[in-house]
Parts: C-alpha cells; sequence; structure tokens
C-alpha cells in the first residue's frame, strides 16, 4: 500500500466515522468531508508513520483520519465565524444547512475525533493538546481583528497555535505509532511545526493574489476581516515601522478597501518578504530530517515541506 | 471527604482546567463555570463512584469534572443557538463576548473534556458515545423546532440522546473509576438513564411554569422555538390524539403566543401527565438500585432520583 492508496482508505473511514442516524449530521458532514480537501495533514502522519520505520500503513489510516477530522471540524466552525460561502470549491456547511446546523456538525466532528482516537490511548494528550491551541489560535485571530490590533508578534502566534501545532501534532503522531523514540517523534514534531507556519504564510499569501475559483474557498476574507499576513504585515502601532524600515498607515475604510490592500502588498514587496520567510521555515523544516537515515520517505517528506511553499492554491 | 468536599474539588478543578493564555477563553470559561451550576451530573458520577465501593473521592474528581465540562460546552452552544441571554442567573457567553467568541468557548471547552479524560484510557469510549448522542440529541431538537415535526416519539428520542444518555454515563464512569463489575456498570448506566428522562421532562414542566428569575435562564425560550415537552405533547399530525384522548389543535402563532400555550397545557392537564411520567421514570431508576446491597451512597443516588423530579428550579 502507498501513501495514496493509505488516503484513499483515509477518505473511506472518515465517510464511514460520521455515520449517524440523525441524518442531516450525516449529510452536513459528508458534504464538507468529500468536498475534495488536499489532505496535507493525514499526508503527513501517513508519511512521518513510514519515516519513523512504520510498515503497515492501515495502522496509521485512522489516526491520519483523525487528524483531518481536527482540521475539518475547524472548517466548519470557522466558516460560521467568517460567514463564508465557498470551501474546497463547494457551498459552506452554514450556507448549504444554516448556522445551527452548522454548529452542531462542527461540534459533531469534534466528537468523532474523541471517537476514532479513543483506542489510541497514548496517543491522546497530543490531540488534545492540539485541539486546545487550535482553538485558541482562532480565538486570538477572532479577538485581533474584532479590536483591529494585528501587529507581527500576533500574526507570528495566531499561525503558531492555528496551523503549526497541528502539522507538528500531525507528524509526531505518525511517528509515535510507529513506535518512534521520543527525540524522533520530538524531531518531526519540530519538522511539522516548521512546515506548518511556512504552509500559513503561503496560504495568507494566496488570500491575497488568487481568486475564489482557483483557491476553492472565498479569497479575500481574510483581507475584509483584518486578519492574515496582509494586516500583520501592514500595521502599525505607535508609529513602529515594518522590516522594510518605512512606516505603513494603518488601513482605514476605502471604496474598495481589499483592491487598495493588494495593490498595497504588492507593490510594497510584503508578498516577496513573505514568500521568503516561508521558504527559510520549509528548509528548516528540512533540516530537521537530516537526524534519520536517509530512506524513501524521509525524501517525500523533504519533498512535502517545498510543497507547502512551492504550491499556487 | 463527603459529596460535597467533592464538588467542591470537582469547582477547583473546572477553575484550573480552563487557563490558557488567551486571556478571552479563560474569562468566557469562568464566566459559565462559575455561575453556580446545580452540578446534578458530577454529583451523580461521585455518587455512583462511592455506591460501587470507591473510597478515595480525589479519584473521581477529574473525571466528573469531565462530565460537567461535557455539559458545559453544550449549554455554551445552545446558547448561541437558541439566542440566550440568562444562564445559571447570569448573562450568556454569546450576551456578554458575542457570537463568535461563545462559539469558540463551547469548542475550547470540548478540548478541555479531551484534555481532562486522556488519563482515564478506558473511560473514553464512553465519554466520546455520550458525546455524539448528545449533539445528535440537539440536532433532532433543532431540526424537529425548524420543521415543526415535534411529536412524543420524536420528543423521546431527544431527551434520550440529549440528556439521559450524559446522565447514564456519569453514572457509568463512576462506577469504572471504582472498577465496578460490568454487570454493576450497566446497571448504574440504566439508572442514570431513567433519571435523566426525569430529569429533562421535569425541566421540560418548569420552563412553561417556572419565571426566569426563578429559573436562572430565559423561561418559555422551548416554547417560543417550538420545543419541548409542551409542543410534543401538544403536537398532533394526521388526527393523532394525546394520551388523554381528546384531539389537540396544532398550535398557531398568536397575539401572545406563550401565554397562549401556557394556559392549554395548564388546562389539559399536560403538566400533570408529565409529572406522572417523571415520577414513574424516577422510580425505574430507584428499582435498578435494588442489584446493589443497600448503603448511605446507594441511599443518596436513590434521593437523587427523587430530587431531579421534586424541585422546582
Amino acid at each position: 500500500m502507498n501513501i495514496d492508496q493509505a488516503l484513499q482508505e483515509v477518505d473511506k473511514l472518515l465517510k464511514q466515522v460520521v455515520t449517524s442516524d440523525v441524518d442531516v449530521l450525516r449529510e452536513a458532514s459528508q458534504h464538507i468531508l468529500t468536498g475534495g480537501g488536499k489532505r496535507y495533514r493525514p499526508r503527513l502522519t501517513l508519511l512521518a508513520y513510514l519515516a519513523a520505520g512504520g510498515t503497515d500503513l492501515m495502522q496509521a489510516v485512522p489516526v491520519a483520519a483523525a487528524v483531518e477530522l481536527v482540521h475539518t471540524a475547524t472548517l466548519v466552525h470557522d466558516d460560521i465565524n467568517d460567514h463564508g460561502s465557498l470551501r474546497r470549491g463547494r457551498p459552506t456547511v452554514n450556507a448549504v444547512y444554516g448556522r445551527t446546523l452548522a454548529l452542531l456538525t462542527g461540534d459533531f466532528l469534534f466528537t468523532k475525533v474523541y471517537e476514532l482516537m479513543a483506542p489510541f490511548k497514548e496517543l491522546n494528550p497530543e490531540f488534545a493538546a492540539a485541539t486546545v491551541a487550535l482553538v485558541e489560535g482562532e480565538t486570538l485571530q477572532a479577538a485581533a481583528a474584532k479590536n483591529n490590533t494585528l501587529d507581527r508578534e500576533t500574526y507570528g502566534r495566531i499561525i503558531a497555535k492555528k496551523t503549526a501545532v497541528l502539522f507538528a501534532m500531525a507528524a509526531k503522531v505518525g511517528g509515535m505509532i510507529a513506535g518512534a523514540r521520543e527525540a524522533d517523534a520530538d524531531a518531526l514534531y519540530n519538522y511539522g511545526f516548521n512546515a506548518g507556519l511556512a504552509f500559513q504564510i503561503v496560504d495568507d499569501i494566496l488570500d491575497i493574489i488568487a481568486d475564489s475559483e482557483k483557491l476553492g474557498k472565498t479569497a479575500g476574507l481574510d483581507i475584509s476581516q483584518g486578519r492574515g499576513l496582509v494586516t500583520a504585515l501592514a500595521h502599525t502601532t505607535n508609529g513602529h515601522t515594518t522590516a522594510g524600515g518605512a512606516p505603513v498607515a494603518v488601513i482605514e475604510a476605502e471604496a474598495d478597501p481589499m483592491d487598495a490592500f493588494k495593490q498595497r502588498m504588492l507593490s510594497g514587496g510584503y508578498i516577496e518578504e513573505g514568500r521568503k520567510q516561508a521558504r527559510d521555515l520549509a528548509d528548516m523544516a528540512k533540516q530537521t530530517l537530516e537526524s534519520f537515515p536517509a530512506s524513501p520517505a524521509i525524501a517525500e517528506l523533504s519533498a512535502f515541506a517545498d510543497s507547502c511553499v512551492e504550491r499556487d492554491h
């Protein structure tokens, strides 16, 4: 069984695990789960499993599925809070089923994580810690957007908690199922953490430069809601300057604030700066892998770190 | 240590476990957790622990706290969906912090359940199953209210899933920590299930007859939203009649629909019918306890079943 076959098993399991005698929960869950996510996180779990010497990918499939469920539950709740209408190329759960059922569907997916993970006793603390961080990251982001306090430091805290910790955990638990030594599990965690930071920075850049069709979700949401990389790079408080040295005015509402934002970011070189940071983080992730003996799986993890940066959707 | 002292430890732990470097999550969590809930569910866990022969209540405290957290997380999300403004005698989390942060606070509390329970490996499947049922029950309720399809059968399904299963689990896990035999753990489950049904029926009755001040939450919400016992008792489809034999008209919007509802329920004897059902269920719960040798804890569980029925708030 190769990684792509294992990912098909992940998808099969995801579809199975959300069965319920309450039809609408099953339907709404399958609506989001079959919407063609890119499955970065479960792929990471499977690759880390192989890298740490695992030989039966089916062992890692339920855990990889649980990792994807954590992510998906968060997406469903995010789309409520952001009033997103497009996700994974489809209408969001809240757009189709309304906010109340979307809230319950997100809760349902969270409880199914718990169900899937119940047999994997030693992994539960890892899942708990990552899920707590994720909710904290989303909260920091919501609070910063609401209070217009998104600066570079806060942006770093947010993407660490809301994205990097889940990538890190996804890799670490893959290693743990394969029986990795603690030092190796920690190395996989650090690898995933840096790859996750790179992934999120690129995600925020794509939110600026891509259009909704290519992205499969409502593009520009982050900008219009005062969140994300752009705001963080552009935001100055008390005369602080950005890395480029030039003070940047606090963004004010304009006729078409999104276009103005994009123009400013593109012309100010901030996109390039973000891409360079992401590239550096991916390289750091790859360096972490040097403590492992060379193997096809390690090579794939290395390529995975590159793919977090070199993507256009 | 007696039960009330153990419940104080539960409260202390609840306050500790929701610490976070994200201030607003901690504040919102403590806002709802210190709002003076009646702690029925953790009390049940502690009593069941003693009834099954447990001797060190501190063993059961983290599990009792996790049970209360599951319940509290659901309350926070319920209040978003119901637009409730009063809970446990205080403004709801959504009223104070807004819907977005209330949603994230509920998620945070759910993840803290996971964190608290990580060391209790064999209990995780019980928690997962109960939490899934809870979300299913809430979803059935939301769907029935939306589609105006609340009849007696659906009402029974809803209160089983959204309330009785959590009471049942609370009692069962209390027994399990004390090392109860499987038959005893199952008996505690059945006890909790029937006590939980009784509790919810009385809760729905109180929603009709009590006022907000006494109840500490927005009274009449269930009625105005087409949910709960009243609607179930009053709802007829295709000429079905209620237990009393007289056909009851489908409720229509009136000048003050709540007053009209109350009047109809009070005069139709439905309140008395509900109270009788609750009494029968509490008696069934007490009968389940007869398989245990007499003890002070069993006597307290028996009194607990009565208290689910004989309460005015």
